[in-house]
């Protein structure tokens, strides 16, 4: 008896099937086309790597986070968590031999060593864009205008980018008395305001010695617009916020796209200046896209300190958006007209067909067999092509061929000669 | 003192600079878009695997070429080896909700367990085409058809594709008196003439008991050509690789691309039908792309057996061809204008020229802070980037722009609004 393999894979990954493919194709390749026009190059890193070049930033904790193992060589090896701590490797490694300040973009999978559930994958892609080596806050402004513009061209309209300032955040605390070295676990539980509540915010502040909490909260308040919310805060330093907002105005970046939220707190003890976060407004995925600027990315691994900024892009959340509002055409293939085999003696009549579309560029496909006419109908509208091309004895000796239009049934008759012209057309109106 | 962590890959892993990336997201670029063109639907499949489903078609063997160990969950881990037994998987999963045949292309990277050297990564990247569910011909003439188009639009000239055909070696060695069981050690035998030359092989051939192992060796010489080739064969069973041929010369396939080899044994214990290996002339590099026909690829995981036939171009060797050869600009941007910011009263205006030009879609940059222009200049020419836009205060009060070319340095004065169209037309020029 033959013993079979069980065709399965691991909770947390996955197959994709060529329509998933197509939609995740279209929506990569608007991202990556966005970010080349704006001037950033693709980079890559490796895959496997020395484990603790992946979990240095995040120590103790690493372990928990990162996908690890030890290999058959004994080395201690991790799968990247993220695409920042990777690219803070490469910077030191590689800075010599870059153009400084350094634009980049990295699309790759990650891994995370999670339990995996609904919405937590093991393996998954994120869409990372960065400037790295200038502290102008011109690349503030630029992120934004590039957010924008990824959002606008992936149909997903009216997203909101928060954001915040440490330098508030700091001013803010320093001003209710609350001292140095409590700054950061403020910052922590004010992070979880949207998960855990004022109230139990305000009491975990307070258990750590922080005075005036409830004060605290009602100023990290948003107003109803950004001008409310600055008007609000005009005793405190709002500087990099409004130049932030100037240079983006520059930018054409609208303003209701902008939205200013003293509680944002995301990361603010990895991060030193503005911070974002971008949700999908009517979504409750949480933040589709987030990031801002770190001092000192590199210092991990390298004397050399460089400020930057970035934002990853969460490739996967966003296409759970895509997908849910079916905003791409998710065709399972690229082909625009199928020809197909009349019986076995006409092999080489329908080879001739297929060459000359073929060779024009006309995306086309032959059918791989001569089965009855009928399946190779079939095999067309599973995948989604939307013209057929029959061609029998009798065409054959008129030089002629039928074609079919799969949405409507309806066919035609053309000249064997007149069928490149007529598919051009076609193709080059769509 | 601050730990510093040491910014290494693994040996066999690389870094991919941006001019690197350029150059291999081209050449990724061409075979993606040849392949969908060809109707060819894109798959992934996962990275990290249940061990046995990667390899267990390698067996006891398995584990000294894959990369695998246990994970922390005491899971048995592997990562693919190719991407032939993860497509056996997926079909043996999926092949209910897929068009059958199916044609699919993948792109992803392999891991192998061998000890890193030259020309031997443990990190790299494969391109597999495959049509599977048709026993037709046509998919080895269209496969071939693939072959040629996709190394002419890489600028490899002159590739041969030798074949051969697993029924002639069979007939052959039948002929010569070969026992069924030694066929396919003969086979193996076979595939190492290149490496240990002739005598050895007719002596280990005699070795496991092969009678007339000099007339087989010489019978399985190719002539000088096909015609020879086949008159020389005119006894034995070449109906294939004459069908093959009648059905490409269809789709114009060149027959000086196509080189009738014998001797070809290139994983004939695996394959059934045709086999392929495609060689540049001139290069020592061996095989850039090889594969066959197939009648069990999935047996391994399922009841349901399909014949396919797939090749996998060999993306590190192809890369290597075309960085030794300069085939393709590797700029390490993509921006055709780099916008300087005179000095810091000067930043709107700048932002302002470069919305203007990013809005309407063409890839620009501005340099990110106020540094000399000497260094804003020197950085577009690190880039790459062909032209730059200067604006000093007296261009701004004429609301004119000074653009330079920055190859032969000459400049130019245009009024604000002439821009767009004069990078318009540059850029659509090219």
């Amino acid at each position: 008896v033959k013993k079979i393999i069980k065709p399965t894979i691991l909770r947390g990954t996955r197959d994709f099937l060529p329509q998933q493919m197509a939609c995740r194709n279209q929506v990569m390749d608007i991202i990556k086309s966005t970010f080349e026009q704006f001037g950033y190059a693709s980079i890559e890193t490796p895959i496997l790597s020395p484990a603790d070049t992946i979990l240095g930033k995040y120590g103790e904790e690493g372990d928990q986070l990162a996908y690890s193992f030890t290999d058959r060589g004994g080395r201690r090896i991790a799968l990247p968590y993220d695409l920042t701590v990777p690219f803070a490797r490469y910077m030191a490694a590689n800075y010599r031999e870059l153009p400084i300040p350094f634009k980049r973009y990295q699309i790759q999978r990650v891994w995370r060593a999670e339990r995996p559930q609904k919405g937590r994958l093991r393996e998954f892609y994120q869409c990372d864009v960065d400037i790295i080596g200038s502290d102008s806050l011109l690349c503030e402004a630029e992120i934004a205008k590039i957010i924008v513009t990824v959002f606008d061209r992936l149909k997903i309209s009216n997203v909101k980018i928060k954001i915040n300032s440490r330098r508030l955040l700091n001013d803010i605390l320093s001003f209710f008395g609350v001292l140095e070295d409590k700054v950061l676990p403020a910052i922590r539980l004010i992070d979880k305001l949207e998960k855990i509540g004022e109230d139990s915010v305000i009491d975990e502040l307070n258990k750590i010695g922080v005075k005036n909490a409830r004060e605290i909260i009602e100023t990290l308040k948003p107003g109803n617009n950004n001008i409310i919310t600055l008007n609000k805060l005009n005793k405190f330093n709002v500087d990099d916020i409004n130049n932030f907002l100037g240079l983006s105005k520059q930018l054409s970046v609208p303003d209701e796209n902008i939205l200013i939220d003293p509680t944002l707190a995301r990361g603010l003890d990895y991060y030193t200046g503005l911070v974002f976060e971008v949700i999908a407004p009517g979504s409750d995925l949480g933040a589709i896209c987030a990031g801002g600027r770190y001092d000192n990315l590199c210092s991990l691994f390298s004397d050399q300190d460089f400020s930057g900024i970035g934002v990853a892009f969460g490739f996967e959340r966003i296409m759970m958006l895509i997908e849910k509002d079916k905003l791409f055409d998710n065709s399972a293939s690229n082909s625009k007209v199928l020809v197909t085999i009349f019986d076995n003696d006409q092999v080489y009549n329908a080879l001739s067909v297929y060459n000359n579309l073929i060779n024009v560029g006309i995306p086309a496909e032959i059918y791989m067999g001569t089965d009855k006419l009928a399946k190779q109908l079939k095999f067309a509208d599973k995948k989604g092509i939307p013209f057929v091309v029959i061609q029998g004895p009798e065409e054959i000796e008129r030089e002629e061929i039928i074609i079919r239009r799969m949405d409507t049934g309806l066919q035609k008759v053309l000249s064997k000669d007149q069928l490149v012209s007529y598919m051009r057309g076609y193709y080059e109106a769509k």
